[in-house]
């Protein structure tokens, strides 16, 4: 990579720098397929999809949230993949590691920015993990959803050739119902769904 | 497409079929190239990078911004494209029907939601695209400004095929200044040093 044109103004070329590193994001694949199945999703447009869903279904949080702060909060919660990776869901052997991969990742990527970014973002990055304020309860329960979504409107394309079961998207239910009961509901029957179509085993 | 699975609220099915709907931005292909050189960037991915400009580029906005309505805005910007398709910002040609195009687009989109949030969606849209208060000029800025970085931090991957040059560069100088007179600043001294290192014809 080049380096920055500006060298005057260190604050400001080490942003760029890192809205330049975290492009990267773009190429970090997860399991789901697009609607359309021409190909696997990325990182970056996961992000985009899922802040869509908070401006869409803000109605269905648990408690009233700050919109500003669920969708800076879905908008890096993924940020720490450009160096971990994803982390497929239903893949235990994988979770194992997870937490220790990304935070060493989140202790490389955000102190790239200027200090007090840096600890706000991480802040941000904390607060999705423990899943304590209506928040990160809303937004986590969103990262659930959408996937699930993805999944029964294109017949079950990760679900079928990873033998998921209906008991394994289940264990998902508590994170979902908490940040939104009524999102959770809904999901609920369209798993009925999903089994009754063959797109997800019993 | 299947029917959503829950036709008892017809209200939340209308707002999951609009989400399910939108997954088509992810096929919308820019002409920009990720800084990698893997592939030209996407509506969906663009839309999220030039929302995570506004979180970390928020002190640089001409004046004091409304966060929230700059990232729903940022976010919902190029919707349209989804019928539409992506307009070359140096193509006269396509920008001459661009506005009609997209207004068709807007009509046929936004009215896939509730009535209440269908408008809410259709004057953010109108009001980025009318330029005319500083959460429109602000994230117009940016959305001219990430497409130069990319072209900058690729050696001109989209610059030199289509014979882009600076004086036709120049011609987005008045909705970066106006939004960011020091983004502009930066760009400007950013050129400069693409001009001298043959990234971009003087």
């Amino acid at each position: 990579m080049p380096p920055p044109p500006d060298v005057t103004d260190p604050r400001l070329s080490r942003q760029i720098a890192f809205l330049i590193e975290i492009d990267q994001l773009k190429s970090v694949l997860r399991r789901s397929n697009l609607v359309n199945l021409s190909r696997r999703e990325n990182d970056a447009e996961h992000s985009w999809h899922l802040a869509m869903f908070a401006v869409v279904l803000a109605e269905y949080a648990a408690c009233t949230v700050d919109e500003a702060r669920v969708l800076r909060m879905l908008l890096i919660h993924d940020l720490v993949e450009v160096y971990a990776g994803d982390t497929f869901v239903y893949d235990s052997a994988a979770a194992a590691d997870q937490e220790e991969r990304e935070r060493a990742a989140a202790e490389r990527l955000f102190p790239q920015l200027p200090d007090e970014q840096a600890t706000a973002l991480r802040a941000l990055w904390d607060e999705f993990e423990r899943r304590q304020t209506p928040e990160a309860r809303f937004a986590r329960a969103l990262d659930r959803v959408q996937p699930l979504l993805l999944n029964f409107h294109t017949q079950g394309s990760t679900w079928r050739p990873h033998g998921v079961t209906r008991a394994d998207v289940l264990r998902h239910r508590e994170v979902i119902e908490d940040g939104s009961p009524r999102l959770w509901e809904y999901i609920h029957s369209m798993l009925d769904e999903a089994v009754r179509r063959g797109y997800l085993d019993d």
